[in-house]
């Protein structure tokens, strides 16, 4: 694949999203062959350039004269749009080479999702693309629409075309995107472009979201996912892009049972969804978790700001919805405060007596235009609100009408004296709950049930702060000594087999790291131990030393709290005895002896090397914080210092690092710090495939904090 | 408020449900009034029976002839529907009273919900009430609704009703009723009754499950709960009507946001989550959380047979949406399996090469009605799944009629051989998505969002193997001393001031009710602490004991580990002198001196006495786990032996009890023992009011488990 620079890119894919001329290669008579459908998406889409059906069977298609082949077209083509078998699909691309086409569509299937003869097509089909530089949607699509009003190119296979709007959307499914598009007409969401990028063997999303960074009819830009495309440059432009334009996305393969059948049906890798999770928060994108969600947080982004706060006001004609939407609210960590005396008086000069003023605000069943009107406008205008959420049951449906025109024009009051929350609509009545409300050309997003606006909200909030936080910075180190460090991994792997790093090769790379280990040493006899009990000052603890046992203390090779010389001599045979009765002697390095630490917080810092994603950071309590609760954080490396703290301030034990119980807190900055180190070190040295550091002792302010065990293993192969 | 046998309770409400004359009271001819609305859903309802508008100040409502007053109607009237202002009610029901009408629907708001004198006119009315032995729906409702082809009565005053169906709904908030009756029509879900309960100044949801229970029209039961009216008969109801019916609950109020909510607008006490959670799921209830999920499986409850099990095919045209299926399948905990070659080579023999075989089918977006209608059968008939999700996704708009058709074709010609496995649709297309399939005379639920089948599927699989086992039994427990019990606690109250034992109390308590405490004892002197730690044996722990001071090892009055007997002289003294410095020696009660505990796990049992529900247990693994990491369980008292060890079973961390890591399992019958012998003692002292066992070390299977530390208050009023 060349490399492209962002001005490259962008004028690499116009003939994609704004062709002059659009050849239909394999274009069809047959009705239910996608080569008519494509044919006539196109011209129902009454696209502004020029349609050249080619198909070498026929002479005309519905009126419209065809051509053999692209070489008979008479001008330049700048997009062929592909819907031919799989085996004629190289010698097409060939012919759009010598035609010098720029781009082209390819819908055909049958490449690497098939696996097989499938995936060396596939490659036959990169080589040629890399080869001649046409810029390549697909294969295995269903098209690409670019609704801009001086473009209106419907270049998919389904007629369905929703309204013109700013949001933008990349499926890595066909099907999915089918049903996006479908429900975006159904839900009036306007869209600027779709991609279905299928197989992406050259245009990724990563080209796409860079595409639409620039895109001025793009204000929103949905994504769904299968895999994730080079995770390294996605974080990248996905940050940045997620600055200046929201990225919702929805992710399959959330769990076993979903990646095993996304791996069946497209090419895609298994994804390590703790990781994606890691991604996306690291690059503030917004996750949704069901197309539910997906749908309704688009139309929120499309057409309402952003909300400046977690305040939220509910105005309700009916108090058990209310209280629903309340309990949704507040599910989600929003704030459904009461309102100040103030608006609570102004809402009761024109209410009835039985209204609730409090929050939610409870107009009764019977309220009129007018008393929604003024209801409206009067939350809107009290700034005691971060966005508004209006739930409307149907008390008599011939007033349904007065009710929505009272609400529009109390939004509408509201924005001429610069209010401009957001306002998001629940709408239990009959007919069509799906029309969206406008006001003075501003739509109004509409649910069915009060849940989806309070998790719409809770989205945007944490959006809008991240995007308010400068970014986070990834710390020099400049004390830390890479050549020893990186040595130390070169020397085990030229040494022996790969593996786990000795206990001596593991404190010194830590040691070079700066990453601080408990004081005491490995002792390989009874006497070198009780010197090293005796230097370090008891109560002192005694384990086995070995990188290759792993389950110390089942094994009763961890013996704590030693008082005297004595404990030690017996701690030390004991082990010995214990290794050489399991026939495992030979395991043994010698015993670690270490302080007795106390007042601290024990907790855990680890990596794996996702052959997809890199490394992946772990931060938790340790023991069965991690195991068994599963209370764990996961970071992509590297580590900006938001990324660490936001691991540490994430954990759902977070409270115990912060003076739990007349305990004292523990020492924040250094932990952040062994995080930082940590990421430094496994983006300097790929051969560190597995990292485990548990546990580590947080020591209280100042006091830094030890690790106490630590387990590394080095792999030949860089993964 | 008249205790009444089931038989009489079914008698009783037969004038509500079955009128055969209603007489409107405050019946108008103004359109936009309730009285007049409610005559115009009466009459458009086609009521079977005869209606007398009452209105003193008209001689004719659209052409129907009024009378002055009820005592006018010429004949009995068995239902009286009352829509006068508040201030005339109680005259109103004293004409009922004269008229010997046995049952009424109260529309008119303005009682408890309004404070004030709203509360006492309510008490006056419920005073009416019981002395005339009238049976009454309401105040403060929207009213009643029976589409018994028989009846066929529309009492609300809203014009829309649902189709007739098996689905009876309580509500106990009108808005939230009226968006229900109003989703039913839409969503073509078929109701039995609807009644809107609103002050439940007499007749309950309690009253209705029972009358539900025994009406042959009702197959499954909806109510949208603010509060629960008396809980344990709530409780002893509810379990016994969802062995036969499904019973769904909504239940606003689920944050405190929420609760706070539903107080401004009704006159509804502020609930317990976590108590209601735990009736919920003791008497085998459905909890909806969202009025999506509410709907959702009133639709699959209504018209589709319970799961057997959590096995899942998913068929689908378009592998995105299979995999967002497959996915919430995974996150519900339910399996999506591979089919077996023999299926999956069934399901090759019809369908496109490119379909995907092993779960989810994909039959690729252009297969045809045939094809659909072989799949749908060879899934159905496979014997591999419990129940059947199909995903369609429009990818030619005039194929879905075809493809409906093939999937009805398929259903059926499994049903008839026999396969009556649930089936749901996720049908993502345009036009009306929420028509239901009707496959010969059998409705087939439509989804517009694959999450919410699964959520289902969940749900009713939960629900049916709670069904299918035997109801848990609640030991008698004959070896306890619960004389000594009572009068340990009367004794407390009589001495001194409610509050917390002291540890002499508690440990004769726990003892008498044969709940075990760890050995050892309370020592007053120096002296004798040295002689108990000398009979249990070294190492002991010394604590100070005092039922005044709570943060015990904050302030260092826990010294563990102790060897020797200065060790335990010291802690006695290190103790005393704490505490004399603190300015708290008279807090000392002396100090418990206890065997260090090793090879158990630490756990904890507490009770709370909720003013609602009375007493709810807790059960976790202790210290942080309850306090930060929330991981809990509470049921209400008295607690079956299923309850107990669902508690046990149910908290995050349940692996540790069952041998973690090498360490052994703790004995979980001892602990399922404590359980409920504390359920029993707080069941029969009900002036424990607090009482917290923690921490409780659970030892090894067969040496039970031992309290070490144990706090119990007591309070002079019952509550």
């Amino acid at each position: 694949m060349a490399v492209h620079t962002q001005d490259n890119l962008m004028k690499s894919l116009k003939p994609l999203f704004h062709p002059r001329t659009i050849a239909i290669v394999g274009a069809s008579r047959e009705e239910a062959s996608i080569g008519y459908r494509l044919f006539e998406s196109l011209q129902e889409s009454h696209f502004a350039g020029s349609i050249f059906p080619v198909n070498p069977h026929t002479t005309e298609i519905a009126g419209f004269r065809t051509f053999p082949s692209l070489q008979d077209i008479p001008s330049p083509v700048d997009l062929a749009v592909i819907a031919v078998p799989a085996g004629l699909v190289l010698s097409i691309i060939d012919e759009c080479a010598a035609k010098k086409v720029p781009a082209a569509i390819l819908i055909t299937a049958g490449f690497a999702e098939t696996g097989g003869t499938g995936s060396s097509l596939e490659e036959q089909l990169r080589e040629r693309i890399r080869c001649s530089g046409i810029r390549l949607i697909g294969p295995n699509c269903f098209g690409l629409m670019n609704l801009e009003p001086a473009v209106r190119m419907n270049a998919t296979y389904t007629p369905i075309v929703p309204p013109v709007g700013h949001v933008a959307i990349a499926s890595e499914s066909g099907g999915l995107g089918l049903a996006v598009v479908t429900a975006a007409q159904r839900l009036n969401l306007g869209i600027s472009s779709f991609v279905s990028v299928g197989n992406h063997v050259d245009i990724t999303v990563n080209d796409l979201l860079e595409y639409w960074e620039q895109d001025q009819h793009t204000q929103v830009i949905l994504l769904y996912l299968e895999t994730i495309v080079d995770p390294p440059r996605f974080r990248e432009i996905a940050e940045r892009v997620g600055r200046r334009k929201p990225i919702i996305a929805l992710k399959a393969g959330r769990t076993e049972t979903g990646q095993s059948a996304a791996g069946s049906h497209t090419a895609a890798l298994a994804t390590n969804d703790k990781a994606v999770d890691a991604l996306f928060s690291q690059c503030g994108m917004i996750r949704a978790t069901t197309l539910d969600e997906f749908l309704g947080l688009a139309k929120a982004l499309s057409s309402q700001p952003l909300p400046d706060g977690q305040r939220v006001g509910i105005l309700t004609n009916s108090g058990g919805p209310g209280v629903l939407c309340a309990d949704s609210c507040a599910a989600e960590g929003l704030l459904v405060s009461e309102f100040s005396q103030r608006t609570q008086s102004a809402l009761a000069s024109f209410l009835p007596p039985m209204a609730a003023l409090r929050n939610p605000v409870d107009v009764i069943g019977f309220a009129t235009e007018e008393q929604h009107a003024r209801a409206v406008e009067t939350m809107l205008t009290s700034d005691e609100l971060d966005a508004l959420i209006i739930v409307h049951v149907s008390v008599r449906p011939k007033d349904n009408g007065l009710v929505a025109s009272g609400i529009v024009r109390g939004i509408s009051a509201a924005r001429q004296t610069g209010h401009k929350q957001p306002v998001y609509l629940c709408w239990m009545a009959e007919g069509d709950l799906d029309r969206s409300f406008i006001v003075d050309g501003e739509v109004i997003p509409t649910y069915r049930h009060p849940e989806i606006p309070a998790r719409v909200i809770r989205q945007t909030v944490t959006y809008e702060a991240w995007r308010k936080r400068p970014a986070g910075l990834i710390p020099p180190y400049t004390d830390v000594d890479l050549v020893t460090a990186k040595e130390i991994c070169a020397k085990t792997l030229t040494d022996r087999e790969p593996g786990w790093l000795t206990n001596q090769e593991t404190h010194a790379l830590l040691a070079a790291m700066k990453i601080p280990f408990v004081s005491g040493g490995i002792a390989t006899n009874e006497k070198d131990a009780v010197k090293l009990a005796q230097e370090i000052g008891y109560p002192v603890a005694v384990k086995l030393a070995s990188h290759h046992l792993v389950h110390k203390t089942e094994m009763g090779a961890v013996q704590l709290n030693l008082l005297d010389d004595q404990a030690v001599r017996d701690a030390f045979n004991g082990i010995r005895t214990t290794l050489e009765q399991a026939g495992k002697f030979e395991a043994m390095e010698g015993v670690l002896v270490q302080p007795m630490l106390s007042g601290g917080v024990e907790v855990m810092v680890g990596m794996t090397r996702d052959p997809l994603f890199g490394s992946v950071l772990a931060f938790g309590l340790g023991g069965i914080h991690v195991e068994i609760l599963g209370d764990v954080q996961f970071r992509i490396a590297p580590l900006t210092d938001r990324d660490a703290a936001a691991m540490i301030r994430g954990i759902k034990g977070y409270r115990l690092l912060t003076g739990y119980r007349g305990q004292p807190p523990a020492d924040l900055k250094a932990l952040k710090e062994t995080l930082l180190r940590v990421s430094r070190l496994v983006e300097e040295i790929p051969e560190i495939s597995e990292l485990d550091l548990n546990p580590i002792f947080a020591l209280p302010p100042g006091q830094g904090c030890r690790i106490v065990d630590a387990r590394i293993r080095a792999v030949d192969d860089k993964i």
